[in-house]
Parts: C-alpha cells; structure tokens; sequence
C-alpha cells in the first residue's frame, strides 16, 4: 500500500507542476525546466519505495523487463491516474483557470513525437534505475527528469510533450488538450515503454537474465 | 553552536539571493533557479554539520520524524530567522531599493499552495536526507533545492513562493510581501512541515523506527 | 554489436533534440539546454554499454588514450552517423521544416571554436570517464552533457557549436548548416579531439600507464 | 607541473566562457548559467590533478585551510592568471569584440557584492571538496559551479559578478570592466576566500587538525 501512496504522491506532484505553469501562461523555459525537476525530486524521493515510476508506460516498461511484480501494475496505474487526476483539480482551483483544450494539429506527427520520447524515457528508466551496473548510482532520478524536459523541449510544441498516459488524463482534465486526443497519448505511450523494455533486454542480456 | 552559526549561514545566503534577484526586478527564470541554487549549494556545503535545514517548517519535519533534538528547534529557528533578516538588511543595501509590500491577492488559493509545496519540500528532505535506503547519497542538495525551484515556478505568482517562514520574515522586511500576509506563509508552512512528518512516518516503518 | 546499437540510440536523441529544437525556431537558452541535457541522458543510459561517445571525436579521444579497441573505431563512427542521419530524418518529419543552410560567417574563428570546445568536450570524456581516480562517480554525464551546452552558449553563434562529425553530418542533412562547411567540423573537432588524448596522457600519468 | 598546467587549461575555459557569452551580447540567463557549467566540468575533470580551484581566492582559502602546499600558492596564482590572459585574447579573437570598460558604479556596494559572494564560492569549495565527511562525494563541482551561477545571478548588475581575481584580470583585458576597478576585485575577492577559511576552521574541528 506505501507503494501506491508514493506513486499518488509522485505523479499529483508531477501534475500539480504542468498544470500551474501552463495554466498560468508561464511559456519558454519554464514549463519543461519545472516539470523535469518536479520528476526529479519525486523520484529521489520516492524511488526507495515504489521505484517511483509515476508513469503508466514506465511501469509496463518496468514490468515487461521483470522488475514490477504483475499484481502491482494495476494498482500502479489507479494510483498514477488518481494523482494526477487530483493534480488536475488542485491546478485548476490554485490558478483558477482551465485550458482550451487544443487538438492535436498533426496526428502523425505527434504520435511518433509521442512514440519516440516514451521510448528514450523508458530507455533510460531501464538503464539508470534497474541494470546491474548501476546500482547504488546518484544520478537516476537526474537522468529521468532531465529526459522528459528534453523531450518536453523537443516535441512538446508537437505532441504536448506528455510521454505518460496518467499525465495525458490530467491535462485533458485541465482542458489543457482536447480529451479527444487522449488515445494517442495512451497509445504512443504504451507502445513506447514496451518498445523499450525489448530494447533493454536485447541490449541488456546480463541484466535481464 | 556550529550547528546554529552554520543555519544561520544558509538561512543568510538563500535569502540574500532572493533578495538580490527580487529586488533588484529580474523575472522569469531567474529568480527561481537562483534561488533553488542557491538552497542546493548550501545544503550540499553545510548539510554534514548541521544537517542544512535553513527552514523553520523543515526543522519541525525533521524534528517530529526524530531526527532533530528537542532542545536544537528553538536554536535553529532562532538562527535562521537571524540569517534571514541579516540577508534582508543586506539585498536592501546592495540593490539600494526595497519592494512595494504587494497584499496576497487570494488567502485560499495562497494558503493551499503553500502547504502543498512545504509539504513536498519536507518530504523530499525526509526522504532523501533521512531514508536509511538513502544513506551516502550525492543527490539530496540537488533533490532539495530544486523542489524550492519547482515550487517557485509553479506557485510563486499565487503565494510567493516561500514554503519557509524564515524567508517568509526576510521578504517582509524587504517589502517584497505585506507584513500582515506573514501568519500565512507561517502557519502553512508549518503545516506542510508536520504533515510531510507524519507521511514520511506512516510510508517508511522501517526507517520510523 | 549491443555497442553499436547504443551508440546509434544515443546519436540519434542527440541529434533529433538539435532539430526539433532550432528547426523549431526555438532560441535562446532553449536549444543548448536542451541538447546538453539529451546527450547527459543518453550518457547515463548508455555508458555501461557502450561508454556513449556518441561523437566520432570522442570515439578518436578515447581510442587514442587506449580505452576503444582499435577494431571499434570505424563501427561506432559508422553507428554515430547513421544515428544522426535517422535523426536528421525524423526531425524534419516531425516539424515539417528544413533550415537555409547559413554559411560560416568567418572560417578561422569556427575552426579555433570547434577545435576549442571539441578539445574542453574531449578532455572532460577522458577525465570524468577513464581516469582512475574518478572511477565509480555519479557525475560523468552531467559533466559531459554541460561541456557540450556551455560549448553552445559560448561559441554556437560563431561556428554552430557542434562539436562532433556526426552532429555535423546531421546538420547539414536538416539544411541547418550548408554542406560546404562540413570539412570545418571533421577537421576541427577531430584534431581537438586527438589534442584532449594527447593532453590526458601528458598530464594523467598514472592513468595512462 | 600537471598541476599548473590543469589550472591553466580550467581557468583557460571558465574565462573563455565568460567572454564569447558576454562579448557577444548574450544576456538574462545565458552567461550565469553558461559561467556556472563551464566552472563545474572543468572541476570535475580536474579535480583529481589540481585540486581545480582556477581562482587565486580559492587557491588562499585552500591554502590557509591546510590543503595547498605553500609551495603552490604562487604558481598556482600565476597559472590562473596566465590562463585568464589566454582566455581573453581568444575570446577576442573569437567574437571580433571587445567591452567598453564599464566602471564600478558603486564601490561599497560592489565591495560588499564581491566579499560575500566570493566568501560562499571559497565556503562551499572548502566543505564539498575538503571535508572529511564529504569524502568521495560526486557533487563538489555541481555545489561549487551552481554558487557561482547563483552569484551572478544575484549580485552580477552589482559588481560585474567575478568573485575571483583571475577571472577580474580576464574581464578588465577584454575591457568588459574599466581596469582601474580590478583592485575591489582582487581585494574583496582575497578577503572573502580568507574568511571562508577561518569560518571553515572555526565550524569543523574535526577537519582542522
């Protein structure tokens, strides 16, 4: 149960974060630099818990490569969408603003946009928090973070930079997207995580034995 | 009294960069990620001497999870609240101004904000500076102060983002915040300090004991 | 072959977050913090597997001062440009544009300031990642990342700031820089590559032993 | 003989960082933010030969705590200077620019700008890098890059932001700042490293003997 506290916790943060900047009008810098290190901070500090995904398609990813037990992945993503669906509402009332709901302007494109950086996230997830080699290292939740603030700056004018299907719940919530573009979220985003868990485990062939 | 004179030292540099920035009218990014620097250098210089709260609400987390003596909270409070004043006398001096004591515009929506990234400052300090699973870690400054930095960005225009009642007195005394608008930041915080006490107790038995 | 795959990987989100980014239009300090923060991801992920170069000249550093089997150095070039060729491919689907291929503006300018940051790129490499008394820290891909960003800030308007063949190659497949100017960049960044080996091995005498 | 040459390359690079950002007009967060990371790679990768102070205030800090031989002190000195001289006729060269010599506009301020910030910079380097509690840590060049990011930040529109008398030398050859100012630099930037080192002797017993 201290599990899925922590991913409710972690991912209202996340949320609570996207939500108060962009609500607020803050553009630039801001939002990735923000939401990168609010992941940050929450995986630090949940990681010796739940293993702090915060991500429906990070916990498949971590799942899939045998490091989430089967019976915790759906309790994982309640908990990750009921986080982010309070973040949703907590946003709303501190800034006392909703979105206008934006539709996706290119499906394609923003679904490989979605497709790619869900995929580099889970990539490095895989990597920092669960090979053999580095263990015990100081810089996972820095990687993790600064991955989605990347990607965040790369496509986030493309797709809305989600990369997490719980995060595409509480901007639709927040009218921040149209909720009719939340299955490419899901699905881009699915498919980018388990994209990188058979990467890993190629890659990986000591660490996934 | 090491402990007290280095809180004070802490306490004094991170308001002092609050001030210098604040008052001196740079916006955007800046002040944030100054002062979340600002907070993460001092944590990382002064943290194995006195454990490097410079925060009255992180002080109380850190005393109710037990790992602050009771005849230090007094001391440290006082010592911080010091540093605060000192940087405030010294941004005035420097920058040669003072704010304009601009009232907080929404006591709910201020209040809310407040507590919520108190809390998750506190948390993050409990988990990442006083987890045993964490023991030896180099993140912890890095963790802790950019929460402070997130919180900046996502709520400042709402609360001011102090999520500390010692900077809360020091941006007082600079003007950059309404006296009256003091017992705010101090009872929210506080109550964000407590309650991150209480989740840090409940989510890791094994550490509480 | 795990090697090379990653070294691909790695090349192709540095390279992808360079063009989403300027063909974008983004500026400021958007597209170096971005790109410093890409290869820092991609070099926490990939290290163990491959010691993300991710740069032909890093690759040339590293064989130089003993650390890449010779039969390596022609396989993880070959990885590192198809990385960024992909790259290049998908950044101009994803945001639908192509650049106007400037010239450089002044040659031996670009070439001090590629040969300048390729050498500060190579020597942070050598040091952070293969010298013995740093072995086992958590900051190897923060400080490389930074190397490459702090290059773009200082000297991305005099010469582009690539710093690495493959980015060239890039690059000039997204029109961002025109194709004539490629040799500048193998050349510069090549010889301040083999400048950084030789510059480790005079001053790390143990190491190199 | 490895150790003046790395403080001449680490130097070479923070001043070189300083010029092309500044000298090409570049401003807001760009040259704090730029400053700060080239400041910390160039610990990081030096730090295992040199110790990597690249300021003559540290270098005194350093030395009057205990952890520079006398022997050092003045080639030491004369290295980072050199290599701040280098930096400025690069960074010249590079950008085709020099400054207008801007004097201070007011001395005691800027004293006081130069003393505190320059006691913080000399107040971490000694607790993250000499410290035995902090033996072995991965975060020194972070801590000590991001005070003087911080430092820039805050008091930088003050006193020109050098907190090292070196990187003072640097600016006054590019004629960023009026030579006849370089005294206050020098002095309260000596005078702040001083400090730092009494404070740290008087705070960490344990480390002093």
């Amino acid at each position: 149960m201290n599990k899925y506290i922590t991913e409710f916790i972690g991912t209202f943060f996340l949320v609570l974060t996207i939500g108060c900047t962009v609500l607020a009008g803050q553009a630039g810098v801001i939002p990735p630099l923000a939401i990168g290190a609010a992941l940050m901070v929450m995986i630090f500090a949940g990681g010796h818990i739940s293993g702090a995904h915060y991500n429906p398609a990070v916990t498949l990813a971590v799942f899939l490569r045998g490091k989430c037990d089967a019976k915790d992945v759906l309790p994982y993503w309640i908990s990750q969408i009921l986080g982010a669906s309070a973040a949703a509402a907590a946003a709303t009332f501190l800034t006392g603003k909703t979105g206008e709901g934006a539709a996706i302007a290119n499906v394609p494109q923003a679904f490989l946009a979605e497709f790619l950086f869900t995929f580099a996230l889970a990539y490095v997830v895989l990597n920092v928090a669960t090979a053999k080699a580095n263990a015990g290292n100081s810089f996972y939740g820095l990687a993790i973070g600064f991955t989605v603030m990347t990607g965040a700056f790369a496509v986030g004018h493309i797709s809305g930079g989600a990369f997490n299907p719980a995060v595409a719940v509480g901007v639709a919530i927040m009218k921040l997207t149209a909720p009719a573009g939340i299955w490419l979220h899901i699905v881009a985003d699915l498919l980018g995580g388990a994209a990188a868990a058979l990467a890993f485990k190629a890659l990986s062939k000591a660490d996934a034995s």
